[in-house]
């Protein structure tokens, strides 16, 4: 089972880094496949720590896709770290052993300390539609144009019916990046 | 905003009734829409309460649909009723007023106890899957055939990718019934 989260790491000088992720739950144990190079795996080779923060508020993961990276923050308990404020809940994991891979490398954790934050407040089609197309966004330049402008015009359904404020202005930054590489194509 | 969750409600002999429902939410107020005839708008009438279930277990929202209606219930604490043993959360609402309609009246409800049960495990597009394929499902009669598959197609996508066992099975449920609905379309 893959879980949409966001992981926190950060490196020896306490930078925080924020990447969107889906991690793969195996057990009591977690997969975390940060691609090759990139600043997680880095942060969590060197800290051999990551936070798994469970949010719904979509627009950091829009957020991270559009250069907004720049939430609120608490410091963890029982790791050196730290986990996004409005997180639901998070998870403070250590790093078990790396099965490495030229493109993402699996590193497996385990929490050892979980903190229930806020209730669930149900599923919402919204934040469906903004997590698909955040999604859609990371992979822009390796899809056709119709399909992405399909898929675009699908999930919009369910977001104009379903959506709150923080929804509509994630989406809405989704959508200008989606728009701007479509002018792009047409000048190109 | 809506939270699509799950509504229990109980008659005056305590028989409980689980719906699926899309729940508008407007500052602290939860507005409530059942189709006029229905047990969750009858009961509500009758109790004057509603509990609203915060559920990420697909298998009941897929199951509601395709006659699998016996889930684990707890007691309430603070209203007379029932909620969902699963819950990640629960409110226990006390119905304000009613907005009538011919089709589907409003129930303007607040709650007066909320209970964070368990921890939100993050996004998953499985359960998502299974949640758009259970609002086609619910709509099948009026949706052309070719609409109802493009979709499917879609939708088992990030299904195949994401889904642990409780989604697999609740997403074959839900594909029996449309299979089901195709069979008796070419046999008509």
């Amino acid at each position: 089972m893959i879980q949409e989260v966001l992981v926190t790491t950060q490196n020896a000088d306490g930078i925080v880094h924020i990447a969107p992720m889906g991690v793969h739950l195996i057990d009591d144990q977690f997969i975390i496949l940060p691609f090759r190079p990139s600043t997680t795996l880095d942060n969590i080779l060197q800290s051999k720590t990551a936070v798994i923060n469970y949010c719904d508020d979509v627009r950091i993961f829009a957020g991270c896709l559009t250069g907004r990276r720049d939430w609120p923050l608490s410091t963890t308990e029982k790791v050196q770290g730290h986990y996004l404020s409005s997180a639901l809940a998070h998870k403070e994991c250590e790093l078990l052993r790396i099965e490495d891979d030229e493109t993402r490398p699996k590193l497996y954790c385990r929490a050892v300390h979980s903190v229930n934050h806020a209730p669930f407040q149900g599923f919402n089609r919204a934040q469906f539609a903004v997590l698909e197309a955040a999604i859609l966004v990371s992979r822009l330049k390796m899809l056709p144009l119709e399909k992405i402008q399909s898929e675009i015009d699908y999930l919009s359904i369910g977001l104009t019916k379903t959506a709150g404020e923080k929804e509509l202005e994630a989406w809405n930054w989704l959508i200008a990046i989606v728009d701007q590489h479509k002018q792009e194509l047409t000048q190109a």
